[in-house]
């Protein structure tokens, strides 16, 4: 096995000037929910999984006593609709452990979507906020100049100087090394406040991201989600200031 | 010397469809303390070792005064009867310090161990509870699903979702990476509380594995460790509720 | 991609007896201050990236929405007077995360300084003192035992065991490969608290270097972030002492 | 430059089977205050440099204000008498950061000692106690059975599980690599507080190699250190206790 190695599980699809779309794991999981999200409610056909040695050393186990050793996951999705595009869509359990790794699962990537023809391509985070939020936006950053009018006009937000410390990880790495091959795109951040998984910022960069693709994606599942979160969120909160009070209470000092 | 290097010190054995089990170093240490019981009681052939650069630059100093460099050693054991099969076992000082070593570590015992027919594997190791327990329990995992109730059969025990962070090392790795081969088999993890060596779940272990592979192996050596090591944790622990009383008597806070 | 790769965003310049100069980020960030200031106010021409997998997988978002993959740059600059050279700048984003990506990038950018007629090398940075200075010296450190002599006659300070750590860094290691190549030069490294960027230590070590190159820069930019800078440092004084004081006040133990 | 790279800044020798002895950098710097002191009281020469992407990226100020690229160094010492034997030394600045940079440099140095004719190592370092020492003994451990009876006669010592933790470094992995290579050797470990350099260990280390070397060597440059070192390690101990006392008087807790 080399650094990095895909297997296909299945024939590679033919498609016809398709859109790349990166979800994997980071703060609130933001890209990750997404991603998975679109492939659970189009069905979309998995072809290809992808193994790194920048990966812990780790199986997780099934439902069902099997094993699975950890990976990222390539699916594909036809265009249904004419104002459709076909999509490659890519999330995973972990991405690569090292700075090292990253590039080299990056590079890999895009070797196998210029293989298929991607000239486009869309990554999905979360932008860590660390406080709450009513009604996540979307920030977005492209490869290119005269694309950000254009995912303005889909409901991304562009701040200066937001995110400060630019792009970590795989959905800027991506972007970033396809520039260099000549790929178009950007990358969607959903505010979240990044303590827990966030549903609710994967909604809003789902919405805008089907708004792009002319796709129609039910979230109602999402929204269940976002609702048994925020209870767990709530619960938290109230453990926390209960436990606050009895401090107070034994006035304690330092 | 490439990242990992296997030395043979004896003619390579020819072994009939044999049974691969491993048993390295990690929690509690079942799994070595299993291999290395059934390599001890059963006079097994060491055929060969194997070298990591990604083992600590360490050499151990044995009782002769003389060095002894870190590293996995190879073990062989031939059926005996009709109902056995021959065995190839692997221990060793280490499992690899990095992600990455780890997985070069598991390539290559598989390369060599496919290079001697092996199809199936059992990997042995443990599950750390951070608390006594009276019985230990042997959960498993398998490669395949027809696996499962084949181990019940045996005495082992699935639980959804555990081990919840699946099986992380070599004992999850070597598997993993199996079944990409083709390999079948399965990981036995021995319940643990994790703290010290834990020869009693080493012999749970063991007990299953026996009745698998229809090998008797006589166990009082382990019983006896496993003796040795309770006497020490009780006396740990009465050391530690010692040193609590004096702390309460003299009422210190902070 | 390899470890370190380089990308040439103009064609190769064609020069004559070019002296290289290097200031990447570093303590007080004082070599990469300087070399910047002098690529904005000569204008200096970018030729090439530098990219390597030992940056941070990380990508910045400039002032219009775009991205920029983390990297170094190389500029040059033509001789426009008798008494000048030509000269090759490189700044850049980060230095390489570890010590082996360190090594591969100084070799990547000696290949090409190498490749472009370089035979000096003249490397920028800082000296952290841990404390305030009122003139920040430059201390120096060079290939060759006649260089000292002239690099004093600039202005530049030798002190006996200082940097008693030695230079840590690619100041220091391009510098060192560097003469194992053959090639001459020094390293200047500014006084500096180390606490904060520091345009006034960028602008001790770019006094000297203007001396030795006959180079004419206008400072009043620097001095300008140098004063903004200092207000800086006023504030955060003043804000630790008032903390300082409540605490007094309030008489807290422990 | 590959992961590790030789210099020769002479002529390669010509040597007749020719005995190495390795003294890196470690616990009280035992093993390189040992071989330093054999190179300078008997004006070895130095013929290459070893240089290491796994060292730190650091040059160190030579006394004259020129740079020096942190490496190892290789001196040889031809035989004078009849009864001795030509000597491959090696010392340096730092020994590889990484367990994959200790492998690397072991291995190129037992390439280089091999082209040499080298087919017997000794290897220098400190086995740390923790605590004062009056008389250091030499701990010792072997690569053949044969040996052990050899080296006691010498004065060395060996304990029975000492050092428990094997040997970790160089002194380690040059002598278990070089076993598999069916060369033939021991390491010395001088016992030391640890605390500081310790020229009295390397003294009693000293003593020993010279009696089997049947080398003469003055070692009163090595004596006058380690009186140097035993008035700081009591300066130290008075600062402690005083300041020790002054907690006591102010009857702090905590």
């Amino acid at each position: 096995m080399d650094c990095v190695a895909v297997k296909y599980v299945a024939k590679k699809p033919k498609l016809r000037n398709p859109i790349f779309i990166e979800g994997l794991p980071g703060i609130g999981n933001v890209g990750k929910l997404a991603v998975e999200h679109i492939i659970e409610e189009t069905n979309a056909t998995k072809f290809a999984d992808l193994y790194s040695k920048d990966f812990p050393p780790q199986v997780f186990i099934n439902m069902d006593g099997t094993i699975k050793l950890v990976n990222n996951e390539f699916y594909y999705l036809k265009a249904k609709k004419k104002n459709q595009r076909d999509l490659v869509l890519l999330t995973g359990d972990y991405q690569g452990l090292s700075s090292h790794g990253q590039y080299d699962l990056a590079e890999k990537i895009l070797d196998i979507i210029q293989e298929l023809n991607v000239k486009e391509i869309f990554t999905l985070g979360g932008y860590g906020l660390g406080h709450e939020i009513k009604e996540p936006k979307v920030l977005c950053a492209t490869t290119d100049k005269n694309l950000v009018a254009k995912m303005k006009k889909y409901g991304a937000v562009f701040k200066k100087n937001e995110p400060g410390g630019g792009i970590v990880g795989a959905s800027g790495l991506i972007l970033g090394l396809g520039k260099l091959r000549g790929m178009k795109g950007a990358c969607f951040m959903g505010e979240t406040p990044g303590y827990l998984v966030d549903p609710k910022s994967a909604k809003a960069v789902l919405k805008i991201l089907m708004k792009m693709l002319n796709l129609d994606v039910n979230l109602s599942e999402l929204e269940k989600k976002a609702k048994e979160i925020e209870y767990i969120a709530h619960q938290l909160k109230e453990m926390e200031s209960a436990s606050k009070e009895k401090t107070d209470e034994l006035g304690y000092f330092g």
